[in-house]
């Protein structure tokens, strides 16, 4: 299935939320980020916060967010292009917008702005699990290796 | 020595590294950055890479630079302003340059840009320690508490 | 009104489109930007594109995309906190995504993410009117002078 | 002499500066920039300031700073890999530093941060010509065609 998406952009198949969960649990074995949902251009992601995550004042520690972002970037990538290893950030700009609480998860939600041949651009949105007011947002770019579109 | 900082940017007497690193030991205790230099604003952190900052392809995690050159630019406003916990980052934008090593330090050096009353902005140039082409560079933003200058 | 306005956030009263039209155009006479609608924590622009904004290719320059999406987030903000003419610009961060028209006027539409005391912050979608793909995507900070809330 | 050069990163001889303004000014009559030095991975260009440039206060407009980034950039670009005609600005992040003069010239001074087979990545500051204080600094990505390296 991953083989369809890959030869093109036309394909209706995508690569699935599991596919892709499966994916990051064996290569990115560090991350503590669980994928929600992928496809249809976005992604929602989830990172639970816990005393590795604070920061003083009760508060998530700014690159988690932006580590966050940055797989909800990637599996948002990755629910339209399929399994492309060598898929990497080039840039990622990040704005902290309220205080993120030091007891609840962290939320991304991505959508692409553009999903080119070689450049990505998307957009996340973190929360605070149960709150609907962003406490980051970002804006990232990934590089997609030519071969694989 | 720190209250005469505060008190005005007219002062020539500055927080030493000392103790900035003395105040960034107690108040994060899990960041793996360790101050080398501070002053004349700028500063220069070091963050050791092992298999917590490793990614696939031997390589360094995104968000290890990024907490790198948060430290920095915290280090160098510190530097210049005196201990304010209250110093917070407001933005950062970071682009990815060329591939960290997985067996370097990761450096981070910093040069302010700006130092007003409530908003200090500087860029880092990230480098793999022995290296010196950057692997990443960054410009970030920290709002400063109004009453803290 | 403007001065009830002013006075906090909790008020329904907002500063209306046409006063923020009128304030532009005396104090921005060089701009050729409309104000379309403000208000609701966002606004639309309008910017005509003529032979002064081209590119070569037919498309349109890159700096009219900023100066839109500028304008867009002032507006935005001017519409919740009133005219308040010392607001500026401290950041901006554009990614270019499609290539304009150069027969079509670009439309900025912005959404306010955080109206805090001293610092707001917005995206911005730009689009070539009657496109619902965006040629470029900002994300901009304001700072507000502390008086003024 | 542009054909050797586009030829690959090894050579030696390097687009001259007039090249380079011939260049710009027959493709970009539109222009204000003039360039001042290219080369060694860098550029320096200027643009006069007059009342087509002033915002309210006597300072300049943010657009016009963008501009002038945006030029220097691309000029360190050519520079390096010749005349390449299709190179474009995929992203561009600005921070306002101080207010310019509205009585001086604005100098872009670019110093490339990388330059890939198919992304430079290039920093600005920008100065009111005859102060070492920058007024604003970029950071900035441009897309170069595969073709052309």
């Amino acid at each position: 299935m991953i083989n369809q998406v890959k030869s093109g952009v036309a394909t209706t198949t995508m690569t699935t939320t599991a596919e892709i969960a499966t994916f990051l649990a064996r290569e990115f074995p560090q991350t503590k980020c669980t994928v929600e949902a992928a496809g249809n251009f976005g992604a929602t992601v989830r990172h639970e916060v816990g005393v590795a995550e604070w920061r003083p004042g009760g508060t998530v520690a700014g690159p988690v967010l932006m580590a966050v972002a940055d797989v909800a970037l990637y599996v948002a990538i990755l629910g339209e292009i399929g399994i492309v290893p060598l898929t990497v950030t080039t840039s990622l700009n990040i704005n902290f917008l309220r205080k993120p609480s030091g007891e609840a998860a962290i939320i991304g939600v991505c959508r692409l702005l553009k999903l080119g041949r070689t450049l990505a651009v998307g957009e996340v949105s973190l929360y605070s699990e149960g709150s609907d007011q962003p406490v980051a947002h970002v804006v990232g770019t990934y590089s997609i290796p030519p071969a694989s579109r």
